[in-house]
């Protein structure tokens, strides 16, 4: 019972199967262009984040330094600044290189890690959502408090919400801020303001590894990097993806440490008839 | 040749008996609570320690900066502070944290890693040590050097002593901080400064994988949240229970490596069988 | 086809016995002395660089505060400084402990990691040179760059360019610097300035693994710091130890996560048999 998935197989249905053909024209992309990915990114996640990008193809660069984003940000592919570990000597980076991607026309994505934890981060939050993110994805608590612009009570980097409880607010956030919005959970979430796509890929065990949400945070950058077009669907490719790499892992698992590896695994070896095959994404509204 | 016990079967012994009923009945807590535990620690630990967490049942929150901890500590369970890779920047913040802890009546656990490094780091730990930790765990060397407030020769972060040899060091230091302090070893000393219990479960492969001493002591933080009363005995099950994935795990392992997914599998999968027959605490004095 | 070598088996070659041989004495070496290194590195690299440290039989402190280093490092056995995740507040504490180590006749290595990514990390890693680093291990766009001392194209911390396109400019690094100068590869080309040696061993999927480049330049550092006098022969052997270990590992692996593991498991048990077998080092001039 560790799968999420547990309706018809979407596979008969005409828009399921053109979801699963776009999920592995975008994977099959990101393998032969390996997009370089900026990542100012929290301590806990740097490595499960740089070998998840490199185990989907891409070229991760883990490089914050606000002297040198000038020079190297406008090079990259796309950004992903996530605030888990953030601190007030930090923020100041992640705000010039969100300028830097936004005005070159790169793509960057926003993860507001407990963004409701305290008021000060918050605020950084918020005042990243101003810089214009392509993507804002969070788990639903985080959702629901930059929606609300609201400290609330907290687990840290878990959930206290269901995805499904954060559809509105990720509706209403993706309208105020221009981004797309992707909400992660039994459920992933994905909207733009008007559309809602759900992907149901993915095991519940994956909460019990950390960093998860945050390397799938800079797979949606990677996806997004190589269609800047279609961003809705490359973020719920992504998500997708993320979560069939996990399923396949689930089977040789133990415990959390093997699932993390072998979803690392299987995310490099990830081939088409195991993606077109296991891949559901499906509207929601 | 691995396991560190060797002695009769402690399961005849009442004692002993009592013993692993406890360190069951405080996993099987830490399950049910899902304890937040912020953790202000090293960057070589932050993975392991928080799939450590993870992987026990217990929620794991990295969060170090100064500008959140008002509006965060005071929200958490306990507080665990490592200074492996202490630097003057983060100082601060260790120790307000640790007051907010302290003020809230919230347990708190200091890892005083590689304390007689240098001047800097044994002044940083003993103002910690001030700052009343509920509990403080390091090694020999580390205990040693808490002791007699004194800089030695060093390894680093491994030890030069054995656990045994610092059984007066700890009591010591007990007596004058106030806190249970415990050493970790071939045999983990948990003193009062009384009382003396040994847990002598464990592998000595662990000495070859980075971080599992600061994963146990965040361990003994979540241990020591669900029952702040038992400190002694939350510690002592906290390391016996650590020891005893480790000693599951290593029937799989062929390194270090993989002895280091085994143990995580292995905390996530212990059932009441496996640690009641293999609990190996006792008094020493 | 992952492996690395596909020439006549140099055992055949009495050069290639004597490579063999002192590859094994200085792996024995580094196991009976234990050699305590300091790594100054980034946040990506902390875990498995120490994980193979620990490996290999070496005690690795990850310690990085200008305030501790008058104290700790004259008393390590070497040091190694890696500027992946390079900002202004670290880079004076990398200084400091390159003079100190320099200044106690302690070797110390250099990973320009990125060199050319900025026109700051490349003043840096220049002002890194001037600091007379012992070794310089870098891919061959690093290395590329820093004999030219000219910021370029970048795909981060993977390199553009092939080993062996960066001889000649490894040669005029090593002779500027005074430095050996290592560049990992399909060959893993070592150079004085005069002589020019390759060594063979490897998988290709190392460089789909984070920090494997770091970590072999550790790895460089604890080998040189058990025989400073040869300090072309321990860089050898240590890029030779290392890529035998993916060798073997690469047996079990099935993607990248497991090659990591296998990888680390390999090198705590790699045995005199094995180690003869297969060094692949051999002079290129």
């Amino acid at each position: 019972m560790e799968s999420k998935s547990n309706f018809k197989a979407e596979e008969e249905d005409p828009e399921a199967i053109v979801w699963a053909q776009k999920a592995w024209a975008l994977l099959s992309s990101v393998r032969a262009k390996s997009p370089l990915i900026q990542c100012i990114t929290n301590f806990v996640s740097m490595d499960l984040m740089a070998n998840t990008l490199l185990s989907a193809g891409a070229s991760p660069a883990m490089l914050h330094s606000i002297e040198e984003l000038p020079d190297f940000t406008p090079q990259v592919h796309a950004l992903c600044v996530n605030v888990g570990t953030l601190s007030a000597d930090w923020l100041p980076a992640m705000k010039v290189a969100a300028e830097l991607a936004h005005n070159s026309g790169k793509p960057w994505v926003l993860d507001p890690v407990a963004a409701g934890a305290s008021g000060f981060r918050l605020k950084a939050c918020l005042e990243l959502v101003e810089l214009k993110p392509t993507v804002i994805r969070g788990n639903a608590s985080e959702i629901i408090a930059l929606a609300n612009a609201s400290v609330g009570p907290t687990k840290g980097a878990d959930s206290s919400h269901e995805s499904t409880d954060a559809v509105e607010s990720a509706k209403s956030l993706a309208q105020s801020s221009g981004a797309l919005v992707a909400v992660s959970g039994a459920v992933d979430i994905v909207t733009d303001g008007k559309r809602v796509v759900g992907a149901r890929n993915g095991v519940a065990m994956l909460t019990k590894i950390t960093a998860t949400g945050c390397s799938v945070t800079a797979l949606i950058a990677a996806f997004v990097a190589v269609d800047q077009s279609h961003v809705l669907e490359a973020t719920a490719s992504a998500l997708s993806i993320f979560g069939i790499a996990s399923e396949v892992g689930m089977k040789l698992a133990k415990g959390p440490a093997s699932l993390r590896m072998h979803l690392i695994d299987s995310l490099y070896r990830l081939d088409e008839v195991c993606v077109l095959s296991h891949v559901k994404i499906g509207s929601l509204s």
